[in-house]
């Protein structure tokens, strides 16, 4: 572990006074995130900055004494981002948590990373707009995470991720400069697009401290169908064809098998109908005119009843529709309380393989002698096939957790698709990366790093080491 | 002029055999693309490759003997991207120009670099998809040469510009590895988003060879609006507020001035309903409702008329609806014909500030004693002001054009916008950078073209100096 030399802790201490945390059950909750099966590792100091200025200070001082930075946002992260794994510093940015400007004119809105995602939402949706990033954790992660990770949700589908919102960022750089990226412009070519180089950088290449978002008007009608299906094998193939013959971009297309809702509707202590079925899809279509998204949602249930779906509920008002998200917004934190053990993936693969994906996942498991679940979003090819400890020794599932980790990982590259969808390499899939990319690929990964951050100050050992 | 070698150029007649031209109309054709005010550079050869592993063994060899590489597309660039300006090798991907794979099933299609983008929008169409990109040069411009400047056009406002629809490319490096960035998966976030980096990087980091696109289901109708209005204040007052207050997110919301619109038609030889108006707006909603389309055009049209439309036509079958856009996508060619010397640009603003932009410019122009039209994308705020010479002269053209461009940039910067939306820097605008970068900015794009390529052999010269 990096020491945190006095000079330094004094530089910081004047800095930020008793927004400088050292006591261990601080240092303690900062030591992790989210992912399940990562062990922490901890921080020598937690910082609560409020200004780029004073990150830039901290990453000048860091520079200078060469220790490790870590930025965080809610630490809801899935792949270990903003565990700092030699020590150092974690700067934590909840603070930074203001809508800066809301700004109607232009519909765009710009805050600081510490706000809550779903703040955003509500903001849109009093003003008859919406922010079309819908991650499940929209209620507890941060923007400046969903930015660090380009993360996805219920709703990239048709709105794409978070990254296809996002107009501008101010940014400190590892080296301190503060800098100001694209505008509250829809379209600019001046020059490189660091913009979407910077989102889904995990916090490598710079600390995001402004986001200015694109709103959307607010569709008037959205309905949700759910439609359970006797076995997972069904469920899934009708995902493409759901796709393809539906001649409407549905606003989601979720999946969840019955394990996923059995343990989330114990979780909420709710009923959920057919809750014994191999697996369920949530469909939402959505429009401004009443009979248009009719249409499209009885065109959608016509398709699912012909796919051999045992029923089609429509979620027609606000309070259903919540109730179902509820269910299916909730099945990561139903697993942590039933199957703490476990190991969540989120491997994406083009549409039409997603059948294949599943199959071959069930067989991975089988083979390693290993409990599965899945659940995701089906539509975009993107599912969450979690590996779940059980009741199997410490041993057997070290022993064969890895092994069926790099099937999966395979299988989805031979499927044409990749072993992170959403959710990032960050410390977690850092050593599988060569199953996906090639030498090149890695080489440019850790040449635009060092441009970045010549010392290899910020966020140092994620997604690659140097 | 770089010269180029004799071993290097029997290496390459032996790989391109009559692909290989040295004859001077054949270079004279490839030293321009169509940037009215740019000079020419002969190039010392021009190369037809037809695979990637020719394109490598080019690069290889250009590294070997230090002598540039220029990548060509049509040849309808805007800000000289496509110009050698130090001569070597220019590589034509023409040939390159085959439909690879349209897989309905993942709605996604494999095409090469040099498949002009029409015929693209043309095949989804026969299966009831769409492209989502629609540069007005559609009809001549090749995909490939879209994606290596970002290209934007007419519904960016609905679908974003062409990196938005990019999933998957094949890409030369500088240093002649070939590489597979992403996939036909919607969702990847395994390391740095390198797709989004080579989008808009005007061939500097990598040699496109091919491209996967995304395609969307195909809305069922689509209306256009022609608003012609008394002056240019009045239509772009309207602009903002149809945007806010229509509560649809319209495909297109163009811009016309009276000008344009009269040396149009001149060229096509065609009528225009109110073309001494002092400008139209073109508004096109689409949707598969045709009550839905309905009512927002018919929304829409009331606010046009609320804000001082003389009158709103509505061109509700697919005839008249391309008749609209043959006039508003020819603007550029009439331009060429009937004022060969004038500059077109392509600043881009916030659409609240759309306003302002116009009567700046309009200013600038009057300042400067320069003839001014404008037209454009104005619903996504990039407009193309353009200066012509008309029967000033040519001494009077070059000291006044260069001033009124840096304010007209100032201007833009001054807005909240940027120098230019979706044509480039290029050659053109290289100089005028650091008006929108700063300092910071622009050391780490030197940086990343560094690490693509060490010995900066290809496409040297544009957007930066190294």
């Amino acid at each position: 572990m990096i020491e945190i030399q006095e000079e330094l802790l004094n530089s910081l201490k004047e800095i930020f006074g008793d927004r400088m945390k050292l006591e261990r059950d601080f240092l303690e909750k900062y030591s992790r995130d989210e992912t399940a099966e990562l062990e922490g590792s901890m921080p020598g100091i937690v910082l609560f900055p409020l200004t780029p200025e004073e990150i830039s200070s901290v990453m000048k001082l860091a520079n200078q004494y060469k220790v490790p930075v870590t930025p965080r946002g809610a630490g809801t992260g899935l792949s270990g981002g903003a565990i700092p794994p030699s020590g150092g510093i974690v700067l934590s940015l909840e603070k930074m948590n203001r809508i800066i400007e809301f700004d109607e004119e232009n519909m765009m809105i710009t805050v600081e990373p510490g706000v809550i995602t779903n703040e955003i939402q509500k903001l849109a949706d009093r003003h008859g707009l919406i922010y079309g990033g819908d991650p499940c954790s929209s209620d507890s992660s941060t923007i400046g995470g969903n930015v660090a990770e380009n993360a996805g949700g219920n709703k990239v589908l048709k709105y794409g991720p978070t990254g296809y919102h996002v107009y501008a960022l101010e940014v400190v750089l590892p080296t301190g400069e503060i800098v100001q990226f694209g505008g509250k412009r829809i379209k600019d070519v001046t020059g490189f697009d660091m913009i979407h180089l910077l989102i889904g950088s995990e916090g490598t290449l710079g600390i995001v401290t402004k986001i200015t978002l694109r709103l959307l008007p607010k569709p008037k009608y959205s309905v949700a169908l759910l439609a359970p299906f006797e076995s997972v094998e069904k469920a899934i193939d009708a995902v493409p064809k759901l796709m393809v013959k539906s001649g409407t971009m549905p606003s989601s297309l979720e999946f969840m098998d019955r394990s996923s809702i059995q343990s989330t509707c114990k979780f909420l202590n709710i009923e959920f109908p057919y809750s014994d079925a191999g697996a369920h899809l949530i469909i939402e279509v959505e429009g401004n005119n009443k009979t248009a998204v009719s249409d499209d949602y009885e065109r959608i249930g016509d398709i699912c009843l012909e796919e051999g779906a045992l029923e089609v509920f429509v979620a027609d008002n606000r309070n259903t529709r919540e109730k179902l998200w509820k269910v299916r917004k909730s099945i990561a934190e139903a697993l942590s309380v039933y199957s703490p053990v476990h190991c969540m993936e989120d491997v994406s693969v083009p549409m039409a393989r997603i059948p294949e994906l599943i199959k071959g996942a069930e067989k991975i498991a089988e083979k390693h002698g290993l409990e599965m679940l899945s659940f995701g979003h089906a539509g975009d090819g993107n599912v969450h096939v979690t590996f779940v400890k059980g009741d199997r020794t410490e041993e057997y599932w070290k022993a064969h957790l890895e092994p069926a980790l790099i099937e999966l990982y395979e299988l989805a590259r031979d499927l044409g698709g990749c072993i992170s969808g959403e959710h990032g390499i960050g410390l977690k899939r850092k050593k599988y990366l060569p199953i996906i990319l090639d030498e090149s690929q890695i080489r440019l990964i850790k040449g635009i790093k060092r441009i970045f951050d010549p010392n290899n100050i910020l966020n140092p050992g994620k997604i690659v080491d140097l």
